[in-house]
């Protein structure tokens, strides 16, 4: 890049440390963000900014919040004797759309995997077993992902925590909603075969 | 969105007014930062406002510089009787990668378009014209985009300038090197016949 842009080559170089965006891409925003007024970058960077600083971790749930404990942690109207186990505070928020669950969260801040050096110490399984020692726990949903690292993570927590004598379940592997047979994986497809229900 | 996260859903609004970050994007973006330590985040949203308050306008062609007259403008070895046209600071950028060209630029910062009436005193042609009068320019090169917008600002230019006995020139239309012909579209292959030459 030439000398004389200096300021955009900044720009793009922090832009492309954002997952998603490569060389190109990070080059383009830099580009339109010198094209907007000062105060709408100002905008933008304050919310980036004072965003991140007024979000912490909910010390209970470990889901992101501005207030701890976190408003799910705090609704009454929420069954307290179900946790739903997720691997990163995005998870929580996918399951909140559904509109349908009522139960608590306890999100681990990652996955076990042996690959990357991560161990059940290093996400937060000691804290989940914390909790079921003080709080009154009834059943374990482990949604963590259907990969590798995702099931790895959920049979360990299993293995801890069913000598306990909670209930521990997994969500359901089968066919996505609208999706096509012919498309569906086959390990996928021998799931969907091995938990098919009477209709 | 849940109000716990409202500084998350509050990244994501101003991150999804950049282009081609839509919804789903920047809540993605969002949650990536909300992880960040705080001082990565503070880096990025420096060097987006610092980025935006350093560039200015280079007062001659009118690309983005740091400094003004811009790095470009300045340089002695490039040729100072020959400007080329383009739309946007970007296709300076893109010109240069190339390492052909060796003369000087002027940025519109626009193209005519009535459909968003954008009009030829919108877009810097009165300063293109002006730096005519005290520069000695020999030759200006057209290369807007070849789309309606860009070819009605070439051809504005063209008519404005020719009366004063500079040569106007536009960039050559045709196949794309490396491109397919059964995918060219039929106006191209047409431009391509036209401008055939020897070999």
């Amino acid at each position: 890049m030439h000398a004389a842009i200096d300021p955009i080559a900044r720009m793009a170089a922090q832009l492309s440390r954002l997952p998603g965006i490569g060389q190109k891409s990070a080059m383009r925003l830099a580009y339109f963000i010198a094209a907007q007024p000062e105060e709408t970058v100002r905008e933008l960077a304050d919310a980036l900014l004072s965003g991140r600083t007024a979000i912490r971790m909910c010390g209970q749930c470990g889901n992101y919040t501005a207030e701890d404990p976190c408003a799910l942690c705090t609704d009454d109207r929420r069954q307290r004797n179900i946790l739903c186990v997720v691997r990163d505070p995005r998870d929580v928020a996918a399951i909140e759309r559904m509109r349908e669950y009522q139960g608590g969260y306890h999100v681990l801040h990652g996955a076990i995997s042996p690959m990357e050096g991560i161990g059940p110490e290093d996400i937060r399984i000691r804290e989940l077993i914390a909790r079921l020692g003080h709080e009154t726990i009834d059943e374990i949903i482990l949604a963590t992902n259907p990969d590798i690292e995702g099931e790895a993570t959920a049979s360990y927590i299993a293995r801890v925590i069913k000598p306990l004598g909670v209930r521990v379940t997994r969500l359901a592997h089968g066919m996505p909603v609208g999706g096509d047979l012919e498309y569906v994986d086959a390990v996928t497809l021998g799931r969907a075969f091995e938990g098919r229900r009477e209709i």
